[in-house]
């Protein structure tokens, strides 16, 4: 079987990274998320900061300025010409083409389920979750109080939906934009991760 | 391992018809259509008034037996046909509850996921495809000429995408509201139905 491409897209609080991290560890693959931002930052001249501080959070003031500037922001650390407000989605996009050129892995987030779209072997997967399981992962790994997580998860797929629809055109979280949604509050992280690797079987 | 009840929201031309009389055949359980909902629902006569008065009439085993049948009872001859939205909408429910209350069932269409989405055992599924492949199905199976095969999936999605935000205040097609969602030009119908039937085990 030909290693596959998993791309893992989730609601915020949702599992979704545990689970690909689970998928990524039984079939022996890389698995890709923040590491992706690192490089990024070094192939396309950002500062680790910037990327890391913008990734998801690229307002719309910030890219319309970029718009009609055309120049680096005086924040942007390093100095490649940034001519548009694409820019950073291309370089992603780049690497996340580069990564998948390598062969089998698993990558959360970064729209990677829309950047390759077309490259066989991949597998592109969704994952929601209902309110109070959210707001007890939240609280439970990330450490946000409880009466702060819903309103922290708003704001997170918000931003998600955001960045998702402008750089992709599609809607975020729309089941027919992704090969395979499933609910981890209905099958529990264990149980998505074993439907993920029996869809993956299946390509 | 309890039977389960599996409803199914499908894209026009995307299989998902198929993919629940294959799952209902292969778990032995009963496959109950929108069509057979909606005569159920009109030939019945079930107007608010009718169902509030004669609830305690419509026995479950009943309903059971028209379902089946598709032909209408006696004891129903005298109800009006429903032209009411809002009162069609009531009555669909009614069949769909009474149908599942009778034991594992698959359902497909009429918003059945939403109206037994508090029902335990219940697993409810959104198939999509590939606009080239829907149009080869409608082409094929509904003999849907393929200039008018485009047109024809978007006027019916459209129609069911409005029906659904109308009477159930969620977002048709919108992942998190259903457990699992597929696309059948990845897996084809067969593939879709085993995944839907391993996600049916671990209920």
């Amino acid at each position: 079987m030909i290693q596959p491409i998993i791309t893992i897209s989730r609601e915020f609080g949702s599992g979704g990274r545990q689970i690909g991290e689970q998928v990524a560890k039984t079939l022996g693959l890389p698995f890709y998320d923040s590491t992706l931002i690192d490089i990024v930052a070094q192939k396309s001249g950002y500062s680790l900061e910037f990327v890391a501080e913008n990734d998801q959070r690229i307002t719309k003031s910030m890219l319309f300025q970029f718009a009609i500037s055309g120049s680096v922001p005086p924040w942007l650390n390093g100095g490649k010409d940034i001519t548009n407000r694409d820019t950073l989605f291309t370089a992603q996009s780049k690497v996340i083409r580069e990564l998948a050129s390598q062969g089998g892995c698993v990558i959360v987030g970064r729209c990677a389920n829309y950047v390759l779209r077309d490259i066989p072997g991949h597998l592109s997967v969704f994952i929601s979750g209902k309110l109070n399981d959210k707001v007890k992962r939240c609280t439970a790994e990330y450490g946000i109080h409880p009466d702060a997580a819903e309103a922290e998860m708003i704001e997170r797929d918000r931003n998600r939906a955001n960045y998702y629809s402008r750089f992709t055109g599609e809607v975020w979280g729309e089941a027919k934009n992704y090969d395979l949604a499933l609910n981890s509050s209905k099958f529990g992280i264990e149980g998505v991760a074993q439907i993920v690797l029996m869809a993956a079987q299946k390509l």
